[in-house]
Order: C-alpha cells, then sequence, then structure tokens
C-alpha cells in the first residue's frame, strides 16, 4: 500500500485588501513522521472563523500567518500514530493542525476531546464557537433577566448561540444580522425577539425601533459602523463585549474609530472589554456542562454549515468573510 | 443697610464651537430668599472644571446647560441663612451653586464640609478632583506596583494627583502635558518618572520613548489622538480608565473614534471604563482618609491655581479649555 501523500493548502502570499483564491495553493507533500512526544494527526474537520483572516494581518493572540506556510487552522482531528503517552490510536484531539490531510504535532500543544454525536459539535456548541459565546457574554457582559442584549453577526457561529444564551438567562435579545432570510431565521428558528438586517436602512434607527428601551449589554462581532450606531444607543451602565471586529479583517488599513470614543463611554459609564476564550478555560468544565444541557433540553439549537473537502477550505473562508453562511461553518477533511 | 445684589453670570447662548467670552453675561438680581427646607448660601469658591464645557453639549450625567440660564458649577459655599434642620449660618457646604454670589438651595442637594486649612482643599485633593482621581485610577484601573500608568492632562487638577497617586502604589509613572514648562514640573517636582510634551514630535513615538515597556493602565482624560496612541501601545490586559475627553468638548461634532477600536481591545484584551465619581461615594470616607494621610505625609502635592472674582470665571473656564492651568483651577467669590 502506498503512503498516502499529505495535501497542504499554503498562504501563498499575504493578502494586502481583500481575500481571494489567489492568496492559496494547494501541494502535496510526503506524510510527516511523529517524533518522541508527538502523535501523528489525520485531520477530521477543519473549523473557520472570522479570526483566520485576522491572523493573516500580523500578530493576534497568536503569531502572524506568513506567506508560503501551510495555512493555520484549528481542527478536529484523529491519532494514527502515537509516539506520546496517554493519546492512543482513535483519540480525538482539537489542535492546530493548518489547512492539510495529517500533522504532527507534540502531544502538549494538543487538547483530548471526548466522542460525540455528531462529532461537528465539537467544533460548534463545545468548540471555540461555543465557549466563546458563552464566557463572552456571561462573563465578560455579565447579563441580568429583563435587559436588552444586542448582537451582531448574529446568525453566525458565535452570535447565534449569545443570543440564545441571552435568552435563556432572560434577556430581551435582539440580532443584527445580513438579509431578511437570516433574520426570519433568528427571529422564527431561534426564538430572538427582534432581529436587524444591517443591509438595509438606517443602522442607528432600524436598531434603536428593535431596542426602543436602549442597549444594555452589546456583544459585538464586528465593529465598525454597528459597533458606533450601539454607542450611541448603549444605556447608562451598559457594557460592551468585544469579541471581533469582522468589518476591519478584510481590508487594506484599519479603519477609523466610532465616533463616540471616549466620549459615550465617559458620560453613560460603559465598559468596553475584549477577551479571548482561552482567559476562561479554568472554567471550561462547567462551561460545557451548561451548554451540553442546554442543548439536551431543546433550548439551545445548534446551526452548522459543513463544507466537503479540504479542496474547498479557501472558498469556504472567503465565503464567511462575506456571510453567506449561516452557524458554524467548518470543512470536513475527512 | 442695603441688600446685596446677587451677581449672576449666565450661560447667554449655547456654543455651537468654541468657548467665548461672548457666550456668556453678568447680571445683577436680588438676593434669593430660602423657602422652607432651604439655605441661603455665600458662594465661596467655585470650582472650574473641564466637564462644565461638557454640559453645554448636551445631557451628561446632569441635564444640559441651555442658553439663558445661570451657569451650572459646583462650589464651596457658606451657610448665611438657614430654613433647614441640621444646617446653621457658617456651616460649609459643596454645591451646584452656579456662578453667582448666592443661591438658595434645598438642604437635601447640599453636602455638608468640615472646615479644613486651606478651605481650597475642599475643591482640589479632598473635593472631586481628588475624588475622582482616587476611584478612577484605584477602583476602575486597579494599578499593580511595577506597572506602568500614563496619564493625560497630568498637570491638571485630576491627573496631578492620579500620578502621584500611581506612584505612590508602586507604578512606573508618564504623564502627558502640553509644554516643557508643565513636563518639568511633573518630572522634578511631583516625582513622575517621565513626561511628554502633546506639542512637540510624534505622539506615538514620544510616548514609546516615555513607556518603554509598554502601557498597562492609560487615564484618560483627553481622548482624541493621545487616545489613540495609547491604544496602540497598552499591553495584554491593559486597562484605560476614560474619565474624560477634553478634546472633544470645546468643538462643535463628536470627531471620529480613535483607529484601533475595537481590533485592539479584542486582541490585547482591553478594558475601557468609564466612571463617574459619585457611583463610589460610598467609599468616600476611606478615600478622604487615604488622600489626607498622603498629604500629610508630603506624598501628594496638592497644586492649585486661585483667580480671584466672579467676573473672570468665564475667561478663567476658556483659560482651562486651552490648558493654561497647573493642577486645580478655581474661583475665589469671597
Amino acid at each position: 500500500m502506498p503512503t498516502p501523500a499529505n495535501r497542504q493548502i499554503l498562504l501563498a502570499e499575504t493578502p494586502k485588501d481583500k481575500l481571494g483564491p489567489e492568496h492559496f495553493r494547494m501541494i502535496e507533500s510526503a506524510l510527516p513522521a511523529p517524533k518522541d512526544g508527538e502523535v501523528l494527526l489525520r485531520v477530521r474537520y477543519i473549523s473557520l472563523d472570522a479570526a483566520n483572516r485576522a491572523w493573516m494581518q500580523g500578530a493576534t493572540y497568536r503569531e502572524a500567518v506568513v506567506g508560503g506556510s501551510v495555512m493555520a487552522g484549528g481542527a478536529v482531528a484523529e491519532v494514527v500514530e502515537s509516539k506520546a503517552p496517554n493519546l492512543a490510536p482513535g483519540d480525538l484531539v482539537f489542535a492546530d493542525t493548518g489547512w492539510q490531510d495529517y500533522a504532527a504535532l507534540p502531544a502538549k500543544r494538543l487538547v483530548k476531546l471526548p466522542r460525540v454525536e455528531p462529532m461537528t459539535h465539537l467544533l460548534s456548541v463545545y468548540g471555540i464557537a461555543g465557549l466563546t459565546a458563552y464566557f463572552g457574554l456571561l462573563n465578560i457582559a455579565e447579563p441580568k433577566a429583563g435587559e436588552t442584549v444586542v448582537v451582531s453577526a448574529a446568525a453566525g457561529s458565535v452570535g447565534s448561540l449569545v443570543g440564545q444564551i441571552a435568552k435563556i438567562k432572560g434577556c430581551r435579545v435582539v440580532g443584527i444580522a445580513g438579509g431578511a432570510q437570516k433574520c426570519n431565521w433568528l427571529t422564527q428558528e431561534l426564538g430572538f425577539d427582534a432581529a436587524v438586517d444591517y443591509k438595509t436602512g438606517n443602522l442607528f434607527k432600524t436598531i434603536k425601533e428593535a431596542a426602543p428601551g436602549g442597549i444594555d449589554v452589546y456583544f459585538d462581532n464586528v465593529g465598525g459602523d454597528i459597533l458606533e450606531a450601539c454607542l450611541f444607543l448603549m444605556n447608562t451602565g451598559g457594557r460592551i463585549s468585544c469579541c471581533g471586529a469582522i468589518s476591519a479583517y478584510d481590508r487594506a488599513a484599519p479603519a477609523a474609530g466610532p465616533r463616540g470614543v471616549p466620549g459615550l463611554i465617559v458620560v453613560k459609564r460603559l465598559t468596553m472589554k475584549g477577551f479571548i476564550v482561552t482567559d476562561f478555560f479554568a472554567e471550561r468544565d462547567k462551561a460545557i456542562a451548561d451548554l451540553a444541557a442546554w442543548v439536551a433540553a431543546g433550548k439551545l439549537k445548534v446551526e452548522e454549515d459543513v463544507i466537503a473537502g479540504l479542496e474547498n477550505t479557501p472558498a469556504a473562508l472567503i465565503g464567511l468573510l462575506a456571510g453567506e453562511n449561516r452557524g458554524k461553518r467548518m470543512v470536513k477533511v475527512a
């Protein structure tokens, strides 16, 4: 039996503006061999996230992905060969495998995962998306029952969970998303109280109509104009959970910041707080237990958008940045 | 003996752009008569603050000051006639008397003050300025020994105290102020580790030189370009205490916000938090005790800039907005 080749997708060059297929290149390499303390992993599902694009712009919470290297990306992968204690063939792990069929990685950089059905939930509700929604809403913004929570990119992997968790906590929830179809889905399927289509009308007016009592918590996935509009609608003592800035990722230079900073922060005594999900991993077990209980009770609907084939990963990311997905987008590699 | 007249300074009209003497008008009115539950106050010292200008722009934490009414302002005042229990002639109070010689106000809107020497300290270190510095630094930003604290408007009433309190807490302190004279004063008289003159050179470069290890805490009195430069220099987990936005007060419309919002807040996991000093008044006694102990020990130098004469109050505020004061500016009325 011939050794299988390892298909790898490289970031061919760093995009200066909008990301396109021309920035990627697929090559075939030899299967990597694990060294002592390492394991050979078969990549199963690759997670796609807006942050992938931010990594190309420079150092973030991880070092920048530079042109010519395998595109970075988190994945659920299966151990096929182990030279590390505590890991055996068949074990599932979460790892930054990058966009490829196989990866050999040190065991200490892997997080062992349980087998759950469906396996894709390990990347959505029990993965970074679910934990980001959970901690970013509950630990950073601390919403109280009766408060109004607004979330942007509400039909995305994180936003769709944020809104549902806020509902579970007794809040009034407004989602901001692109297009009538996504907005209908938020209110009719996920139980949001209202949805705003950011592609039509004046943002300030449409959000104000959907949140007539003002905003107590804004979960910000996008930055830019939507953040600016929400700042002007925040109530005194409001909290903004700064999760991402999608609007700024797929473009050349950082835009000007929102008007109202810092004036409205002072006058309304707002808190804007950034976070990274790993800050809260000490509380991970409790979060997973809560999420699983809500899923089991039918209170948390998990939407997934699974695209088949490693070769389609670049297009899947480009499409995600254009907002074509609903729920958690991932690529099934094997 | 003829009844003394009450000189009153009105905000003649709401400024649309830069504040000037033409926006004020002085009139003489009859002495007000206190009703039941009220006291007649002789205004002694009027506090001047950048926030006075912000009140003219619209509702803040207080309602807007509208054209034609007595200009609002906090003051130390002395009771001359009382129709309220618990207050007697000779008692000192802090009150929003407005810019006038006398005011009749309900006792419940007054805060009784102790007699201290000099009385002016009631408006500086033991007044709003001192408490704002204390709570805004310690409760909002929570600086730790060894951290780098940067403060803007550092030669002002709040900033000069913020920097000294941060030094007392073991921090490395950088002050940003306008002009070599103020900068020298910060380092040579107040013990700041470094000072940056925002009027010369590239802000980002000069602040970076003064804070080569990055910024852990930025106490922001000004907003605008200085906030933007500091955002790019913040360390991971840094905190920005949003105290004021002087740069935006004396102009027509809110400027664009700083670049880096929200991108840098996300990536560096920053917290930006606005506050109002009254949020912390439950802890006021402890704060005053700490401040008094530091003053007594010579660790906290109190700089005051006292201008004589009610009629000079408009010019004193206009000058404060232009940055001509050092330390706490106030007007001695009587």
